[in-house]
């Protein structure tokens, strides 16, 4: 998920990967101006969109997981809040407008070094359509959700702790991690 | 917090800055190889550890807020899950080890492209000391926390839920934003 650095995006000199003064870990150091490129996790973050009784989910234009559906998420951008990212990716992939509830999942995915984090939301209308990297916007109950064409492991985590939490009458907030595939 | 990019770090050319198509908003994109260099929010982890009715604070031995009293927190690294980060940061910071509770707070800092996430933590011990990046570190009762000395205002809001919630007997998991200083 992280490109490899070959130069420094400071002054174009090759990088070295090796353990700065200081630190426990190998990071790209340039070798000319010593400026050192750190990488670190990204967050991904979207909603859970709810009308009625039904779940509303996005089949994806693009790839990875092109033709599986997911909830509507993706790559938080600088200088926003995590819930501002949330509306924005739901309006990108769902052109839909929702009422942020709770934050509901947090889950770790670290051998692609995300965190993937969802809120629920209330849908103010059904006049969604699928954004540019969405082929299709549909709600779902719960017996129709297509659990074996899901895109992601964490959005099929976070459904299934949502429809339990339904059935319970009682929505917690859900921490956890999604290990490498087998 | 996110160093200018002058440079491809794939193949060394100018890079531009502007919105690539299909795309809203602006990257570096490489004017040679194409390559579009993302920069996006990161995670700081860390943990707010407890022995008996008193919490352990570290005085930060650099920049920025040497001086001041925060909890034992940093940046999650690639291929870690929070938990994980949250132990390392407590071990590195403080050299101490904690049983880690749950996800306390979570805030966002988008002025600084930041989220901030506190784990509560039972001390196992009291054999902590100073790690490379703390001058001293010590446990205060509540009444003595250094509340004029706290490095940052997501370290001071979750220290106030946390003895907010102690009071009311009842922790819980708070989820919140720290706008730009006024």
């Amino acid at each position: 998920m992280n490109p490899a650095i070959n130069f420094c995006s400071q002054c174009a000199a090759p990088v070295r990967f090796e353990v700065p003064p200081g630190d426990s870990l190998k990071r790209h150091v340039c070798g000319q101006c010593g400026s050192i490129h750190y990488q670190n996790p990204k967050l991904v973050v979207g909603t859970l969109p709810v009308w009625e009784d039904r779940v509303l989910l996005c089949l994806r234009a693009i790839e990875p997981r092109r033709d599986k559906w997911t909830l509507p998420a993706g790559f938080m951008e600088n200088n926003e809040t995590m819930a501002e990212a949330a509306l924005r990716e739901t309006a990108e992939e769902a052109c839909a407008r929702v009422e942020l509830g709770e934050l509901y999942t947090l889950i770790s995915v670290p051998h692609i070094s995300q965190v993937h984090a969802l809120y629920r939301a209330r849908l103010l209308d059904v006049d969604f359509s699928p954004g540019a990297e969405t082929l299709e916007v549909r709600l779902f109950p719960e017996q129709e959700i297509p659990w074996k064409e899901i895109a992601f492991r964490t959005i099929a985590l976070s459904l299934r702790h949502f429809f339990e939490d339904r059935q319970a009458g009682n929505f917690g907030f859900h921490a956890g991690v999604v290990p490498p595939p087998p």
